[in-house]
């Protein structure tokens, strides 16, 4: 048996949990007292540091700074906060009714029948009946949603609430702005990883009062906590998505081609729809659908376990083994994020991306020792796993191996896509030195680019499957997703604090500061535009091992042993699973492409009806564009979300298990690249564009700049990435992953009624 | 038995071929009759038909400009020439080398023994010994590469022959040049047709004289005739394909761009370079492909037969059905021809394209009745077929179903195609629309609508593989594949219309000929454009089910019963599979991109350089743009052809046949998608831009004229579009049919000696 004990397991994973949060409440209540009231705040900041503000020595007047900067901020979250609003509420109508789905479905399974049957696993125990399975299914479906949407609406609640604040530190010095950005990040990226972890376990163990010693039961209605995550992740990211894009190409298009004028500046009508959409886009959307990736591969991780000897043997420890390594990786990114925070300090531009990266290199080699430490505590020195019918021995330390090679493939693909996408590495340069030639050449280079990125990480996921496939089945590939996810509270932490630092640069320009507080927002965000890149990487990378898990984990729970290409169900499945995420693309980039028009009509209007406008004596409604926005998200939403959330219910209903078998693995293994792919472009194209324009380098100067025929040619692209990097590309991950979320679900019901027209024929 | 006698057989089949070779050369003969020297053509042409020459109206010399047209028509024919011998050159070294290690891999597989050995599926006879299968693997694998070649160049040399025809036709009316045009495509698409078949036949029946009884080992050995064709269908596509877009990117921004000069404009120094490129890239190496194409199916079906009951019962005509099938086809084709050249005559340019389309409503119903009438005719009532170690029974009426679903499956994705293509439809309507707001959006409508684009083929698609495989497992797949291909005559036919057109638009244009001759073979080009992407609708489709087929015939050979997806080796191959068409266009996209920069580079240093260039006055270096073209497709070519060719060995060498099995399914399930959104979007751009030019709608008015922001932004994305519609879309075909065949030629090796590093550990 394990070391840990199960008393000490049921202490060790909340107590995790609750310094995680202690930990963000703590750096919430840091960033706080940057005050946004001028009075008092300025003043103490001053006595207290002894800095003078770069604005008061400029003689600018820091009183109506402070105050416009607090204005635009509530403008913001305002906008923020009521497109979330309008989201849930639709949302929450489609989550009433998907319920109701869930609970029919699955209770139909033995014909709504309360009668307790022999276990599937263990012939000799009683589980309890599918009636109660789909009510708890449903119960734990609602919990995943709810908490999905918390930890998008934390996030963004943080984001809005530091970004004015970052402007405000930036007076000060980088280092001060940095650290103001980077400790929001981390309050979203703890409050979401501690949370997600501890609803888990609180579910976990109320669910285990009813079901006691039904454990196969008991986790087979824990996925759907990860299927109600995932699914609202979906709209998130997809909606959000729309929203930011549409605002921010709508904005750019007219601003920055037709007009002149720069990014942000406060005469544009949709720059504060422009600044809502990175909080509702890149923060809530990006905070759910990682929340939705952490919530599947624990789902999966669990009921995979709960059918090897952890579950027949009622090992408790053992089967918590997935969410001790959550639990321990809090903790190792707590000691991670003191080293960008306390251990040392920001003074330069040019340190910041290396802090950033050093944050994912330290959080991967100490989580590389306290995954080894947490195998050899909680895991017993062999244990048998179900592997399609077959027992499969696996020792603790091919454990960890699962475990670790998950976490430094991560590694792995995160610093691919950093060499794809910064402009401090050839390949964007080339793509920059191609805008000589235009925008066709320009976007030529840069899709090229963008297929040759998949490569690497497509190699890294396999060697990853390869290995943790053959020592623990599809176990080994849970763990392993759960293994790059382990340092999922860093990684949030690194991803929100490039919107924010966006958004700080926004905000300092709409507030009229000097052109150095800019300058050094600006360096701000472009370390964040590489994070980002490297962060929708992670999530890419942990999605393609999440989706497989979850495939193996449904392939179980449906019965099937075998998922033979050479059958014409398996294979017509393979083609029409690859063909998805094509469909889906085309929704979501048209829906950009639309709803960008759209806005572009409507800036139009307001700049050629508002008098005054240009000159800047004539105030634009802000009000407008931003419902544009939020209106064109929410229509949108509904045709990709439909194709995902109905895809696998048709084919699993009517086609049957084989099929959506083959549907699962060809949308996994042909969304993987698209997702890559598009968010690599899109990457690389946005610091094209930012290479040009910062003109660091002679090579740099000779392309600009700004305004140069170079530069245009660099904003097409740009433009053109945006909808594929910060709509398609992420939401593919969602995509492949729910449908194989939804299929574990459905699994028993598609089992026992499943392939209706092949039973007809 | 069937009531068609194997001696019928023995005839019909030369007879087919025989006719159709005919029928090509009568038609090259009235092609020949429009003279291109000036002093009797001109004029007995005007006698004869009693039409007044419209340059004569104008009072032009005719003289003077047939010589012109002689002229420039020479150039191309002898820089497409020289660029076909360099090409062959450099692929023949290769190809020899690939023949030794054919030789020596297959030869190993009984350690180069000359004992005849046991068949693997009829144990009771002898069959020959390994070593002479290699050697006449080799042997057919040479005929098949040389066959290629010939179909390529005699393509060519027709298309360079007929272009400046068509020009001097122009001048009679619309009718008297699409007659010429097409009849000249029609001479390539009947000897490709007929040609492939009569070397495939005469193959088979010297080769009988050694292998006697021994079919298993006789049709193994006829594969390699599908890897030649395809191995040089490889090197023609992606070499023709770089060539044709570095030619057309580099003229169009230098002179369409930068000079404001028009497309061919005889200023660019370019333009030589670019119609070559057509008659190399959309000539040769879509003949090639679609050779490839055909010879592959052929023996998918053939090596499926051989171990199906016609094999083991050795029915000669049952055995030769696919071949009867193209000979059916090669009769129907032939019938259809008429209905454009002589049953019905066009007299408007509106009538054009709906000639083009009948053309194949027209072959595709006709060969329904043929495919009833051969499989009533030549196959036994009730036959057995060779499905994964399993025996299935199949009725011939089963047959006909298979190859006509897959007839009428090529029909429907054609259809498809032209809806997303041609700018009749709302898609390329509301693509140009979204020019209004710039390039940016223009691209982003695009991609979008290439997405959108594949969801009814792969429907398509899946449904033909469901019902044939159903009905006749793998063997059902390769005959669908015939069916699709089996009126590759009139494909082919329209497909070489539409470069020829183009062409000769060019021709008018650098002749100085007058606008109205320009508008006439514009019209055609417009109409060819729209037939081309249909062509290359069916390319693809005839490829999944094609490389589907080799993919059956593989697994068959290799004696793997099942490809289980829950299995480590299967799903990284399938993973690391769907990456290659990414890497495979990565390589040649940017191989475009590099070399159409380079072209800029040195069509911009003629226009600075040579004084008198843009009055007229000098003479541009049109042999330096040949040459750079030349030089940069050679070498490009060669990383994407290695990618392709080494990666079955490779992976069959070291991972063996479960990993290849899933490196096969990724790449076809990736690539088909890929390939076919990458045509679409390029077609789509290419006819936007063209939708503006042509004005011929008041939204098309609204959006124009020639040179407007909006036409500016539909020229940058026709520009993107050209590398992904002519070099990556159309070469993926190849990459996935070329790794199926490659794998089905060694497979006995890969069975045998592969899967060395599982193996090791």
């Amino acid at each position: 048996m394990a070391i840990l004990s199960d008393a000490a397991t049921e202490v060790l994973v909340p107590l995790a949990a609750l310094v995680g949060i202690a930990f963000a409440v703590a750096q919430w209540v840091i960033v706080s007292r940057v005050k946004l009231s001028p009075s008092a705040g300025g003043d103490r900041d001053k006595d207290a540091l002894g800095d003078a503000l770069i604005e008061e020595e400029e003689g600018l007047n820091d009183h109506n700074v402070v105050v416009r900067c607090a204005e635009i901020q509530n403008a913001i979250a305002e906008g923020a906060t009521s497109f979330l609003f309008t989201e849930y509420q639709y949302v929450g109508i489609f989550m009433s009714i998907f319920a109701v789905v869930i609970f029919v479905f699955l209770g139909s399974v033995e014909g709504f029948s309360t009668r307790t049957h022999p276990c599937t696993y263990s012939k000799d125990k009683e589980c309890k009946p599918a009636l109660f399975n789909a009510l708890f299914s449903t119960v734990s479906f609602l919990l995943g949603a709810i908490t999905s949407v918390v930890s998008g609406f934390l996030g963004m609640k943080i984001a809005t609430y530091a970004n004015a604040r970052t402007t405000l530190e930036a007076r000060k010095g980088v280092g001060k702005a940095f650290i103001t950005a980077f400790r929001s990040g981390a309050v979203m990226g703890f409050l979401l990883a501690s949370n997600g972890l501890l609803v888990l376990y609180i579910t976990i163990n109320l669910f285990k009062l009813y079901y006691g010693d039904d454990w196969e039961g008991l986790f087979e209605s824990i996925t759907g906590y990860g299927l109600g995550g995932s699914s609202m992740a979906l709209f998130g990211r997809v909606g959000g998505g729309i929203y930011t894009k549409a605002a921010d190409v709508g904005a750019d298009l007219v601003g920055k081609v037709e007009r002149n004028i720069p990014e942000d500046d406060p005469r544009n009508p949709a720059v504060i729809a422009d600044n809502v959409g990175d909080n509702v886009g890149d923060i809530a959307g990006m905070g759910s659908d990682l929340f939705g990736s952490y919530a599947e591969s624990s789902c999966a991780a669990l009921v995979v376990a709960s059918i090897s000897s952890f579950g027949v043997n009622h090992d408790f420890t053992g089967m918590c083994y997935p969410l001790l390594v959550s639990s321990v990786g809090i903790i190792v990114c707590l000691i991670t994020t003191l080293f960008a925070t306390d251990f040392f300090e920001i003074k330069a531009v040019k340190e910041i991306e290396p802090a950033l990266k050093k944050q994912l290199i330290i959080s991967t080699a100490l989580m590389t020792v306290g995954i080894a430490l947490i195998s050899w505590l909680a895991l017993p020195a062999k244990f048998t796993i179900f592997n399609f019918g077959e027992q499969k021995e696996v020792s603790n330390w091919g454990l960890f191996l699962c475990v670790a090679i998950g976490l430094w493939a991560g590694l792995i693909i995160g610093y691919v896509t950093e060499y794809y996408t910064s402009n401090a590495y050839s390949p964007v340069q080339d793509v920059a030195d191609a805008c000589r030639t235009g925008a066709a050449t320009n976007v030529i280079f840069g899709l090229a680019l963008g297929y040759k990125s998949v490569i690497i990480p497509i190699f890294a996921i396999a060697v990853g499957i390869y290995v943790s496939f053959t020592i623990a089945a599809m176990y080994g590939i849970a763990v392993a997703a759960l293994g790059m996810l382990s340092t999922i509270a860093t990684g949030l932490s690194i991803d929100a604090y490039g919107p924010i630092s966006d958004n700080a640069g926004g905000i300092a320009e709409m507030a009229g500061m000097s052109h150095r507080i800019r300058e050094r927002t600006d360096a701000l965000d472009a370390a964040g535009n590489t994070t980002a890149a490297i962060g929708k990487g992670f999530a890419i990378g942990s999605a393609a091992l999440v989706s497989l898990a979850l495939f193996g984990a449904f392939v179980s729970r449906a019965g099937v042993k075998v998922v033979d290409v050479l059958s014409p169900k398996v294979i017509i499945g393979l083609v029409v699973g690859a063909m998805l995420p094509y469909w889906f693309s085309a929704m979501t980039m048209k829906s950009v492409g639309s709803a960008a028009l759209e806005m572009v009509e409507e800036v139009r209007r307001q700049f050629n009806t508002i008098p005054g406008l240009m000159e800047g004596t004539g105030k634009p409604d802000y009000a407008n564009c931003v419902k544009i926005s939020t209106d064109a998200s929410i229509k949108q939403m509904i045709p990709p979300g439909a194709l995902v959330m109905l895809t696998p219910l048709v084919v699993g209903t009517f086609f049957g298990v084989q099929t959506l078998s083959g549907v699962l693995a060809g949308a996994l293994v042909s969304g993987v690249q698209v997702a890559i792919s598009a968010s690599n472009t899109g990457g690389a194209w946005d610091n094209a564009k930012k290479y040009i324009e910062a003109g660091a380098s002679e090579h740099a100067r000779s392309l600009g700049p700004k305004g140069s025929d170079c530069h245009k040619a660099a904003v097409i692209g740009d433009t053109i990435g945006d909808p594929l990097k910060d709509t398609s590309g992420p939401s593919l991950n969602i995509l492949i992953k729910l449908m194989a979320v939804e299929s574990l679900v459905f699994a028993p019901f598609f089992a026992t009624h499943g392939g209706i027209l092949f039973k007809l024929f």
